[in-house]
């Protein structure tokens, strides 16, 4: 049994929840998905879209549930991967991940922010090991863009 | 007809929006309007304040409208570029931007923060072209302080 | 009179405001509470916990005054020095701050983050002296993990 690749990880993550990453990831404007200061690479926030569709929208502990957040965050993490892969070419060209912010759009009293994130930082851990393992911030918003209910974005160490 | 360097635009868009940022920009207590990281430039997140008032205040998608929340942003966004530009000298001394982090105080239901953002993206774009594409991370807040309708915040990287 | 350490104005300014943070600081899950990029160190965000409590909960505005969110913001920010110091052995380790993000629970209407802010920048300048100046961005958001009144992440520069 060969140990799958990172790239090969984060398809297979993908494909459990029933999304692929495939084609062109739509960004508006003059902004840019990647942006790299020397080996340090952003990504822009990212909202849980597939294709041209956000799947995980409205209000966290309202209309959206803490376990359907949690996909949220993961098909947000997921598309920050597929940007880094995008931009490297293969996420075995990064050293380490360094840094996740995450944004949860929720209810009042909703408290379980960092439940969210963990389904983040879980699946950053599957694909990456101890590379994997980051900083994180997570808070709770009033809004996000297109009602989305998860907004993530990262920041990654690419090898020299 | 000789093209304008980045300052003349910068100066140049700030009078169409009736606004100039000579002179003092307030900052309060122990903090700072640039930190350098090596080359990396970060500013503290700025608020729509044109001398000492802040020129666009309240909540948007209800007293603000989107037309008037972009203009905010622009605000800010040329708040950061002259703070940038006296830690430099001029905006010439920018080799290109990282990233922007814009926070819009808005109401439950907003949905547009990405469309406030375009505003200081495209300004961005105006002044420095291709230098100026930067990642952007834009969520919807519940309060800014003095009750700025957006804040944005900034990271650059200087020339060598 | 010998001057105190940077390790040593921490613990007062700790014992000050009643609490310790020796023992361990909890953190779930796969991140870090620390992560490094040569020499830059991130912070994850610091809720105010005191061993296993979170000791300001509520809304600021409403269940939490203005004074009290500041006494938070000094726990946060005593958090991410704690994590910095066990990073680097001491205090002395750091050549100098670079940013402070800071997120308030609050209601609607509280337009006072920077004053929430002003209290961590103080307590850095305390610490650190000009070392300790840093760029900040304050916003008020929704909702927090545990409820916490305040979050606060840093950036810092470790020496050579």
């Amino acid at each position: 049994m060969t140990a799958l690749t990172r790239d090969q990880i984060a398809d297979r993550i993908a494909a459990e929840l029933g999304h692929s990453f495939e084609g062109e990831l739509v960004a508006g404007g003059h902004y840019a998905p990647v942006a790299r200061d020397g080996n340090t690479l952003y990504t822009s926030g990212q909202v849980p879209r597939v294709g041209t569709t956000v799947v995980v929208t409205g209000r966290v502990g309202e209309q959206v549930s803490l376990e359907k957040a949690r996909e949220a965050a993961q098909i947000c993490a997921l598309r920050c991967l597929t940007l880094l892969r995008r931009e490297l070419g293969s996420l075995d060209g990064i050293e380490k991940l360094l840094r996740v912010g995450v944004f949860v759009q929720c209810t009042a009293d909703f408290t379980q922010q960092s439940e969210v994130a963990d389904a983040a930082s879980d699946l950053l851990h599957r694909v990456f090991g101890d590379a994997g393992v980051h900083v994180r911030t997570a808070v709770g918003v009033y809004a996000l863009p297109k009602n989305a209910s998860v907004e993530l974005e990262m920041t990654a160490l690419a090898k020299r």
